[in-house]
């Protein structure tokens, strides 16, 4: 069965370009050569994602949608851009909405994202990648998320710069290189666990 | 003149009892024992802090009266619940908004929050507030907050625990404590900068 | 051919009783029932790891060896104490260390930890371990080595608390299950990467 | 009374030149352009910093002299270089042998640290600074120290990146700027705090 990832850019802005974007459409491109396909980037500040840490926080709450959306692919980009540092605050709130899958568990102690792949784009103006990496992974990791190897594409200027990924004449090389290991590193960690799921603890 | 103190509450909830509500009111109290007037404890869920890092998003905003607020006080109680060891995505917003004071500087390069002081409340049912309380002070210092020495009073139970803040019989001797020596801390420095704000650089 | 797995504890004490070492044998325990064979666990603080960022530091460094050994395992179990609400300089020391990994690609620009799987052991007193994990997963993933789904077991007590994981009159029932859990996972993973090892990017 | 300030370069090269002694050097000119005297900057990797959590690990132990140079200084200049995204190990033990501050109170229950200031100096070839930033003075905090506004100066290159600070044709001004603004606010806090030191708890 066909691989599938799905990129989900956590910018602040509802819509227009943003170089999030552009890190996440170097991911799936990189995916789609490893045969990986592509479903889409959705733009989380265009949705209306409730506070909470339930899978539904009622009304108007648009994750339950994006939730299933997300648990159809197995494999994950998450974008997020770089403000003070640290991860957007719309990627802060996918996160502490996937607090939920931890009491969603099957009958062996399994989350919903058990036997899927997140992999991460972080694009700033300057500093801040590694920072962020680092909450993504443990925040992903403890909902249940597996991380390949190098499993990070990240762009970020000088210090204190303000030029934008998608303003640079072109892609780094280094960049590219990046997107492509990690590619090659998630879509066949993704299909060994296609193939054969971790069976959680058996009772 | 008498110092003054808000506290910002970033629980998920809109409304309703929090014990991050309680810790604030634990800081706020021992403040008050300093000669501290305290404002209030606003919620900020119950508001509509819209993404962006300007001071106005614009129509529905309701951040640039929060703003104000915020600055007509000399010290900052922020306080946020646990989730997934990290602070809230409502907490993560507040610390956006304020990237804006970096290019709101006056003529000796000292922002909005210059001069004034910062402390931190954080609550959770287990495991996080080291973490968190990195996040905070490094998004609080960027954005031209003074941290005074100890200013985090913060409660979380056992790893993997359930228990509420609010729900313990009693606040534990050590958490009154570092309430009473941060308040103390808090309100001396706020008093030096009051009566001697940094004077920026002078070109 | 069977999986094998070492542990490293990166507590401060060059010798003598370590909580840490009870958590990385609960998780070697759960390993074995998994089939892993376990190698055994190496006290970093009793060796001699230079400082650098090279594989060999010179005269007197134990790090060629100790990096030897851990490369001949297919697990990693990484574990340190909590200080500061941070993980212990030994555990830092090692991290730097495999960070020439990075410049010790294959012809397909895999490191030597590739094909790998890195789980996490954290104890303290009181409040770190989320934060220990963040950093921890970042630098390991960096560094690359896969991480499975939940790959921490931690334990910590109530906030500013002074027992140690080893008093405890018995293991938490939730601290096993995490173990039982993370071995089931990481042994899992493993058996899949040793099957079938990351290809790389191929030229 | 003259106020005072000491350096510390936690390179992981026990000698030599390095890019952390530069940036420290840029913060300590503008201290001395405030009035302030610089006392010199040690290197820490030439020192025997033995690991533990005590002020004095005994025979060869070079922190207790360590300790007291630092603490006969108003201002600390804590550097670091960014290996992995993240502090050095040598920084990490510097933090951690402050945590015997915690048990060092005097009656008012306030540490040695009390009443003087930190600033940080972080500076390696690509991303990194922020989240050091958020992990030192989020230790550095809990062992008493204050943070003035605007406390870190810092530069890495783009990201992955391979130039060094100390191989740029000039200091960019945009770090020049930043460690002016860090120099005034820290001089002037420290001036506040050694006129007015904490009153600490009074029972």
């Amino acid at each position: 069965m066909a691989l599938r990832a799905i990129g989900l850019n956590c910018t602040l802005k509802a819509s227009g370009q943003s170089s999030t974007d552009k890190m996440i459409a170097l991911i799936a491109d990189a995916l789609e050569r490893q045969g990986v396909e592509f479903d889409e980037t959705i733009r989380v500040a265009g949705l209306n994602i409730k506070p909470g840490v339930t899978s539904n926080e009622g009304e108007g709450d648009d994750w339950p949608e994006l939730r299933s959306q997300i648990l159809e692919n197995d494999i994950l980009i998450f974008g997020t851009p770089v403000w003070l540092g640290q991860m957007s605050s719309i990627a802060k709130r996918v996160l502490e909405r996937m607090d939920a899958f931890l009491d969603e568990t099957d009958d062996q102690g399994r989350m919903p994202s058990f036997s899927k792949v997140a992999v991460l784009a972080v694009v700033g103006n300057e500093d801040g990648a590694h920072g962020i990496t680092a909450n993504v992974f443990q925040a992903l990791n403890d909902t249940g998320w597996t991380i390949p190897a190098t499993a990070v594409s990240y762009w970020v200027g000088e210090a204190m710069g303000s030029t934008d990924f998608q303003d640079l004449p072109e892609v780094p090389e280094k960049v590219s290189q990046a997107a492509a290991m990690l590619a090659s590193n998630a879509a066949h960690l993704a299909r060994s666990l296609q193939q054969s799921p971790y069976s959680g603890t058996v009772g």
